[in-house]
């Protein structure tokens, strides 16, 4: 696949994503929004779902989404290197891209909503307790988990060219979806589970950008953990999976 | 496929899914109804699986249940523009004959309920925060992905006719479930995603038909939003696709 | 298939789907339970996951489960009449044989547990707004979907013998589960949709002989609702499933 | 497949399970955790989830998890007999890494947590009411149809050496977790569902061995019961799968 292509795929991708990921973060917590206090497992159903959706559309390009995922794969062999930089730029641009339309999508709400902490949420992660290193630990399980899920569970077939395929088959990514709810369900606790930097940093420096009502500090001092707790995830997976017995 | 198979099988999937769908928001609306106050999740599970029985049902016709869907395929050269008409008129129909069957399944409920707003929100839709140029953005986004991803996603195969085909299996469909669900959790909150003109506009006019105590306003006054916006949303997922280098 | 077979799985599967069904309502209702209180879409999962487990285990005989899609099935002419009653009295007995169980599974509970209306609850169903023919009119309407789904959705394949046909796929038994899940939601508000005579009519029985401290009447003057609304729901499906252009 | 392989991919998929599994719970119970009081139907997808990550992900030794599971192979004539101690070994260390796991990913939520019923509940079951007659048999109860379930559904179809093999299919693994959800939502009120001696022993150690802030007894007392009643459960439907008509 070209260069081109890769970027084209994970750019849409990323941007559903990001834009349903970021949706239903908005719908649970601004205040005029009928998911209002929805909870905790409709915000893992949304998470899980919007992988569904933007893995799904991805396939193209194997649905990475997720840098963690493009180191993992690209470290255990099954992406070129040469390819790595273009499926981040494609993860990066398309969560900005997804995470300024799920703004305008509530942009009502966001002019009504007056909590800085809350709309920050809506677009990137923070701990409950802040404490560095166990939060990138957090972040490191939860992404290990997610990358060796991805390189050892049957019919995550892989392609001619390395990237995961799961079939000519709408259902093939429920797989995924089904991880990523079970992952915020259980892993999500601690630091509301990024375990992908593009979907942390992305979305954050659109929070920066954008002309947020009553926005607050975008907490760059936290930005770093997110980012660096899921690719340290991502690189252990691969280490172990290429240790197992495969 | 002839006009009159097309028109037998939307009219009953559509009347399907409005059944289901309009029921679940009575089962939570009502005030003697089990569901009361069950939260958004069960909202979106509803809807959600309310596509997924009427689509199972209605897969020789294509499943499409609304109009922005098969305006969509229309205009990405996947259906017959000879066909749309009796596509729209079955799922007028159908919304019409499933509102009126959720009325008669919740009739003793509905007796009971003397809340205008709570008995039109069983049918049609409303915005939490009234704007038309931003709700009808909000409605355009969210048709937006529905349609690109029954366009792009693996598996959706699509018929010799051009309509959409999950092949021979009850869970081909679910699928599409999921998206919905994941819709209604990630971008419901400011307008109730109606993304599908025939879901809000047979309904209404249910509404402003049936002898219904209580009964309150149907608030045409926004009613072209949810017809107008799923519309613009179908037709913008359908020129991506054709711009895509699929 | 021979009639002691029909038997056989049909007893066993039913046992499955009641034990699984009356346990979530008794889990969400009795005291001293760990999902007390659990909401109307914990009771949903339930019994939907009953129907998963009860039907995957019961594939042999077709997992019918239900006089009311046993009849529908025969007036569709995809079973054998003879072996209508045989499908009866395998649902009827497994359903007691279910319900027992479940007391059995919370025996402790139910003896610390001192409301009637509640403990019935666990066994079968009651309307919220009592009225004969509406209350009948909605199992019918419930039921109605349920068996017109069967009779149409695509992979529901027959099996030689005429009953329903998953294939072999652990999964296959999911798009039912679903469906259940679906009509809990929408449809389980006005009378907590028994959609199934033997499941309410069988657990009835057991309530009224079993020795549960505190309990009340089994409300007999309700229980022809939930036996005769399914079964005409049922038939009803049947001929407009004969009607259409199949 | 060589003791050695069964014993690696059972530790690695029981970590990943009772990783998850303990996650779930100390997301909903301790008070710093994003998912606090999420409510029991969080909990069953959570750990069902587990199931279906930690089952996917140890395909190639058949996914066992659970030596109720490996004893009723066993019975059934599935699994050798002479591999059943390797598949305990790894289940119970895997099932004491996972715990370790959850302890060090929620590290910081259990250090403000000072409840030590609390987070003993994070590692191991306990009844709501005592009684250890009656608590085995829940738990009995509850085995029997986890494994009677993976003994009869179609689609489980089994390995050249005995071992359940859900095919290449990612989704395989989801009809599991349906059945654990399920499972936990219809009868896990009375005892939170072990259904797994390695799921709470293994923890229970952890618990026991570990520095945890404020920490409790162990309630060594109770730790036979979710042991006895599981593989009393787990044989029982073995039985009865021999004398079936299959």
């Amino acid at each position: 696949m070209t260069a081109g292509s890769i970027f084209v795929w994970e750019t849409l991708g990323t941007a559903l994503l990001i834009l349903l990921g970021a949706g239903v973060v908005a719908n649970v917590t601004l205040k005029d929004s009928l998911g209002k206090g929805g909870g905790w497992l409709l915000v893992n159903f949304g998470w899980g779902l919007a992988v569904f959706v933007g893995a799904s559309v991805s396939a193209p390009s194997g649905a990475h989404l997720n840098p963690a995922v493009t180191l993992g794969l690209a470290a255990a062999g099954k992406t070129e290197w040469a390819d790595v930089p273009v499926y981040f730029a494609g993860q990066m641009i398309g969560a900005m891209l997804g995470a300024t339309l799920a703004w305008l999508a509530y942009k009502k709400q966001f002019d009504n909503h007056d909590d800085p902490a809350g709309t920050r949420g809506v677009f990137c992660t923070g701990p409950t307790v802040a404490s560095a290193p166990w939060n990138v630990l957090t972040e490191v399980i939860g992404t290990f988990v997610l990358v060796i899920w991805i390189l050892l569970s049957p019919g995550v077939e892989l392609a001619a060219d390395g990237t995961p395929n799961f079939g000519n088959s709408a259902l093939g990514y429920a797989g995924v979806a089904f991880l990523v709810i079970g992952l915020g369900a259980s892993l999500g606790g601690p630091t509301g589970y990024a375990i992908n930097p593009a979907r942390d940093l992305g979305p954050r420096i659109v929070y920066a950008l954008l002309p947020i009502k009553g926005k607050g500090s975008a907490e760059w001092g936290y930005s770093w953990v997110p980012v660096v707790g899921p690719l340290i995830g991502g690189a252990l997976a691969a280490l172990l999976y290429l240790a197992l017995p495969v």
